[in-house]
């Protein structure tokens, strides 16, 4: 269940209660798609502060299994992570040629990329799945269409989603105490967006995510479809941005009304030597942190920056140790939940623009990437 | 400085004191070649319980190179341990196609596998990269040759192996206050490596290391060629049993009179699924661990065991996340050090042949394969 506390302009905090204890709002969830975020263990989880996680359902019941989740009872027992556990569908494998094979008003048909074969699954199928998985909130079915297909092809996207979500929340037991989200797609048409959202909100969803972004259309486009979609969200339903993101669309998207975030992005960018900090994200691997002796962020508290230099984890990176990513992830997850932090607080105490503005200032960006950005 | 402390037998336990501490032998070091272990935190090393890490001086010269270590005053600063640290010479590299270009009485020379280049090293060149480096126990510059190399052959790189350790003495600077540790070799010729381990013993190193074994020649070869030589080192010098290895290897060379040993045996073995457990090397990628509840060693008490099963395990082998191989190397590295406990608490209660006979009756050994079986 999700409740307000405080409102500063669009953006607000509070708190959405789970199975599996109360989240605070804003968050931002590290994704653990197969059940582990990537090389940061559940420990490091919580000393970064990350109160949810979200794994991929349909990843799991290809591996290890529904049996296997099944004999383990849920999911929180099978991991040991007894913190709140989003499930998305598996939607976003749409976009995947490794996945998809085809997909009509019926479901969806994948591909199993671990041995080739066919499978079908319908929107009653994933919800049966991710009941039996046992997340804490589960994401209906929804069809993501690529940036760049026609708008007729994207209203069908649109339209099939709305028939999927109806049979989501149709089938789901209510029972089982789990939430369950709605997806609004509509590309980056702003009639469809307006439907989309306005569809999705009237169902008995608890929540209303915003699928199909951050994947190609640039940051202007992104923010006018959150903007669009938002206006038709009820205040009371936890809205949720999808695979977004950077620390500078966080913040903004926040700004708009938006309460929950997953993405890749801190750990994309980590592997390639990308380290968040105040004044813009620095690439480590660059020779002129060859011989720096100060943290990776000056300001950052995580465990690396207390006690490594950015000469050592330079040397990590250009000898390609494993163990860079562990430590690359753990700082901009880090850097992520104090954003986060500094977010809510800046929210309750009513000064939430102008720390967006002072953050924003400081935070450099590189405007002419901008425009090509793509999360997916 | 090195003294005993208990006997049974040939084996012994006793107090390595370094610059940074003392480490009770026997020990294991876990390998961190470029400054760090492999996937595993110096964090998690402490909670491992390992006193001591081996880093290479040949490697750290060519990245990060001296300059950025000399900034940094040492290696203990520069990557943030402050216990023991050994480091190799480089006389191990020479068996490596990728490092090796010729060698000669006056020394190496070496391919830099980072940039293809040549590089001459003599023996004074890598004891001065040693000092500089600033381990605490510094290893001479020894020539090591293939298993199968004809006598004749062996015979010479044991003679320059001699050479270079005379000269390696000669000019190490005891001010420094680190100790030096000779190596012999000798192939598995009984006349060679009687006669290489009288030589070394005779001069005047902080302990003697036996290096060129568990390179191919099998275990019954490896083991004659520990004790020709044990015979021939003084009882108060440190026995450093080179890239050894296996926990039956290593509780065999402990009562044949070992007090020093590295290995990559329990990470490489980690990378492939081979998990150490009381009764034997299980490979936790098996389909029989599906749905196995239990955790990797029932009777393990490391932060793996604590808190995962074999199946959540199996499923992070089988899907090929990245983190599967920091849960097998802690859990590897903490059964070593567990091993080198129970060692070391028996041999104080003159029970070790006891323990050792216990041990081995449990822990199953593919006997097939052991004739074959090579470290490197």
């Amino acid at each position: 269940m999700f409740k307000i506390d405080n409102e500063e302009n669009q953006a607000r905090t509070g708190k959405l209660k789970t199975m599996h204890g109360v989240v605070k709002t804003p968050f931002f969830m590290p994704i653990a798609t197969k059940g582990t975020a990537k090389q940061v263990s559940h420990e490091e989880l919580e000393y970064i502060g990350s109160n949810a996680i979200i794994a991929n359902a349909f990843v799991l019941s290809l591996k290890p299994g529904m049996e296997v989740i099944k004999k383990f009872k849920n999911i929180h027992n099978f991991i040991k992570w007894d913190k709140t556990i989003f499930t998305d569908s598996g939607g976003f494998q749409i976009l995947s040629k490794s996945f998809l094979h085809k997909a009509d008003d019926k479901g969806v048909y994948f591909k199993n990329p671990f041995d080739g074969s066919k499978k079908f699954f319908s929107p009653e199928d994933i919800i049966k799945i991710e009941e039996e998985i046992g997340g804490d909130v589960i994401m209906a079915l929804d069809y993501v269409p690529h940036y760049g297909n026609s708008k007729d092809y994207i209203a069908d996207c649109t339209r099939i989603t709305h028939l999927w979500a109806e049979r989501c929340i149709k089938v789901h037991n209510k029972n089982r105490k789990q939430l369950i989200f709605g997806i609004c797609q509509g590309g980056t048409f702003k009639d469809l967006r307006e439907k989309s959202a306005e569809f999705i909100n009237n169902l008995d969803f608890d929540g209303v995510a915003l699928g199909g972004l951050g994947i190609g259309e640039g940051r202007t486009l992104m923010f006018d479809a959150v903007n669009q979609s938002i206006k038709k969200i009820s205040k009371n339903k936890t809205r949720y941005l999808m695979g977004v993101g950077s620390p500078e669309d966080i913040i903004k998207a926040v700004s708009l009304g938006v309460d929950c975030f997953d993405s890749r992005f801190p750990t994309m960018n980590a592997r390639h030597g990308g380290i968040f900090t105040k004044i813009g994200k620095i690439n480590i691997e660059k020779a002129c942190y060859k011989y720096d002796e100060s943290p990776l962020d000056e300001n950052c508290k995580c465990s690396v920056c207390k006690k490594f230099s950015k000469a050592y984890i330079h040397h990590l990176y250009r000898t390609y140790e494993p163990i860079r990513d562990r430590y690359g992830n753990i700082h901009n997850l880090f850097f992520i939940q104090n954003l986060m932090e500094e977010i809510k607080k800046s929210i309750e105490e009513n000064r939430f623009e102008k720390f967006k503005k002072e953050f924003l200032k400081d935070y450099k960006i590189n405007e002419e990437k901008d425009s090509k950005f793509s999360y997916s």
